[in-house]
């Protein structure tokens, strides 16, 4: 991706948008950079000023998506005067929600997404890296409190964060929906008792 | 696949066996159904009596490869004299153990495994269904033994099984080594938690 220039912000942020809403309305695959820049009446060519490939724009688009969704899951970590345990409880059900909304309701997205986890990396380990750091602070502040009973709130984090894996990762959540399984409801009472917590209410 | 016939036990048990080796050895994609029949010395007509197609020879294989785990499984969760707790720890641990070395020990038989999952549903169907239903009965007999406790030993088994999927699916185990992660025996002892274990000996 190419450095944004003076005028970047807007524009980048337009053609994200603009390409964003043409993946979810023809699909990922089939939209060109010449549709989106035809959208913004613009050329392809000041499309390519901003984003050097497609694959730039969907890592982009990508970005934004798991953005939103971490930006969701802190608000819910950090919460005030909620305990440590109705925040976690919060987060896991908002994560799978926004997860569902994202990746599994709409064919063309989870195409997207299919393809930003096969072509990009980096975007798919900053979100896991950064849901890990949101919950462990979350563990973290509820073993200070008293509220979680476990030795090692970085471990425990870690346990809650694979153990809910089939309710936010694209391809486990297309997978577990054959098979029966939990609520997301059930696994967060699940994963609350494996953290000791102290409050169930 | 097609029934077998009188003498078939033994000659369906050498291909598949022959077949699992030549994967090993040479790598699934690369095997052909002329390579195993020379290596069996007999006619490829004649291992096309046992198996009518190539996914067939994988199927089988497959379905060997998987009901191993399962059997081990079974063996843990039913071992006499020991508590519900102790066999599910143990269950687990071999599950991953079992699960790391096919899956993971050997790109040749993740290649396998992965055109497994993607052509052959049924199979990997039947053994997540078989895993659900060993975890089932063992948090069961957990339950009526006063050594978990939970309201519905179905869902607590199923969310034992979803919590471990980063341990035992070859795709998540490919991706979560990428992450930092809990190991097995902090995951059980999490899921042990999660279940109200009253033991933790």
């Amino acid at each position: 991706m190419r450095a944004p220039r003076s005028d970047a912000p807007d524009t980048r942020g337009d053609i994200l948008a603009t390409a964003h809403r043409l993946f979810r309305e023809i699909g990922y695959r089939k939209t060109t950079v010449a549709d989106i820049a035809a959208e913004l009446k613009m050329s392809p060519a000041n499309v390519y000023r901003f984003f050097d490939s497609k694959k730039s724009i969907n890592e982009g688009v990508a970005e934004r998506l798991l953005g939103e969704i971490a930006d969701a899951l802190e608000i819910e970590a950090t919460r005030p005067d909620a305990t440590a345990p109705a925040r976690l409880r919060a987060l896991l059900v908002t994560l799978s929600a926004m997860s569902e909304e994202r990746f599994l309701s709409n064919k063309r997205m989870y195409d997207m997404v299919e393809d930003a986890m096969a072509e990009s990396w980096d975007v798919c380990d900053r979100y896991v890296a950064r849901c890990d750091a949101i919950l462990i602070g979350l563990v973290r502040d509820g073993c200070a409190r008293g509220e979680f009973a476990i030795e090692d709130p970085e471990a425990g984090a870690r346990c809650v964060h694979a153990a809910v894996v089939c309710y936010c990762h694209p391809a486990m959540m297309a997978q577990s929906q054959e098979h029966p399984h939990a609520s997301i409801e059930q696994m967060a009472e699940f994963a609350l008792r494996g953290l000791g917590a102290r409050e169930r209410g």
